[in-house]
């Protein structure tokens, strides 16, 4: 069953944009985008083709999607009339807190959106929640408008799938970051380590990843480790240590060292 | 100019597969093999139509490549006639050290090799560097023809992609490891992570990470990352907090909190 209701959307930030851009290139309706900074509220909801609206006790669609950070999720959708359909795009907050809301679900979409490019957002796995199976049907018709890897898992499965995410993109950007950085202090060319940088993922993908581990740390290569870290600032080296003494433990026979 | 000289190959691993398996396919006459284990060596000798050889005294190729852990790289070499010339493939061990050898080189495949699945060997990061103005020359006729990508870096800049090398493969693949852990632990869905792994990637190989860089650490998201350290082991918190303390540093306006 294709769901043919209307939307809100609440936020402008890069989710609101990825999804009101996902529903209604799948001719979902987009009717009202909610947002405190008018600006780029106001450019969302041009692109979409909705009404802005400043008001979150004036919103009328069938389903509210809530795309706020998540510090500011329980204040917002306290602001919703209490019999509205809500949505909330987090990957870490239970749905336990919301006592007195009957329709009240979680559309996760676990990718990350740091920024505009258009994706293909039918690949985007789209994990879903709700308290009342009525709303989770029709949630699942959403969903299933706009992504073909629709996922029904609870509140704690939804919080490690976020966790692991953290692992795989926040922490791996961030180790990113740092070989740039390097590369960069060292005028060398970052062009040299992309097919490796491919490489790696490939075969995290194709493995399971304790089973490729390689390199000086599972080695235990003292001098190699002791070269490297001449060649890091206190801060770079701290984590190098820290990742290093982590592979140890997990790969060397006696553990720790 | 192309090489049209011979090849003998130390170490029967797989960087000494890797690299056997390109020479041969790029029509370089590999001669001989040698190596400890003899059942590997003569596999890989067999593989690549040349002779197997147990006494590196023995070797009499134009041109022998060293495939050998950093560890036995001088050992192994100073046990090889010091006229012949001699490369090794350490992404870490400067040149410098090999003050008796004139015709001394490097030949560095900036790539991880921890299986043996065929691989576009041309499009692999060659590092090389040599002592002798004219053996680079050799080096580099010989590197050209196996790959499309060859560099000319001295061993301080080698050290360095070899370090980056650990930051974006290593430890990458350590936290894929340690996400993976996770997702089994509570019976997840791995495959769910793997459009995310994905964009990180490609995020990564389009952008400066530190542009990009997204999640609870940087927003400093106290209450999620709580939650996130509620659900690791021992040993997961440790590194989470150091990769989360890492990433505040980074990115918060004062520095440490």
């Amino acid at each position: 069953m294709s769901f043919t209701g209307s939307i809100a959307l609440v936020g402008s930030g890069n989710v609101a944009w990825h999804l009101g851009n996902a529903l209604v290139n799948s001719d979902v309706r987009v009717t009202q985008v909610c947002g405190r900074n008018f600006e780029k509220t106001n450019n969302l909801a041009h692109a979409l083709n909705a009404a802005f609206e400043s008001d979150l006790s004036n919103l009328d669609a069938d389903v509210i999607i809530v795309c706020v950070n998540d510090d500011s999720i329980l204040d917002v959708i306290s602001k919703i009339p209490i019999e509205r359909k809500v949505l909330y795009t987090s990957g870490a907050l239970g749905l336990s807190i919301f006592e007195d809301r009957k329709n009240i679900g979680v559309l996760y979409p676990l990718q990350t959106f740091g920024d505009r490019n258009k994706s293909d957002f039918s690949q985007i796995p789209l994990l879903i929640e709700a308290k009342d199976d009525d709303f989770l049907n029709e949630i699942n018709s959403l969903t299933s408008s706009i992504s073909s890897k629709v996922y029904v898992v609870n509140s704690e499965q939804r919080l490690i799938y976020h966790l692991s995410a953290v692992w795989m993109n926040n922490f791996v950007n961030h180790l990113g970051s740092i070989a740039f950085e390097i590369i960069q202090q060292h005028q060398l060319n970052w062009e040299v380590l992309k097919p490796l940088i491919e490489k790696t993922t490939f075969n995290i993908l194709n493995n399971n990843p304790i089973d490729i581990q390689t390199g000086p740390a599972k080695r235990n290569d003292l001098k190699t480790l002791a070269l490297h870290k001449e060649n890091l600032n206190a801060e770079q080296k701290e984590l190098y240590i820290a990742l290093s003494e982590s592979i140890k433990k997990k790969h060397l026979p006696n553990g720790k060292l």
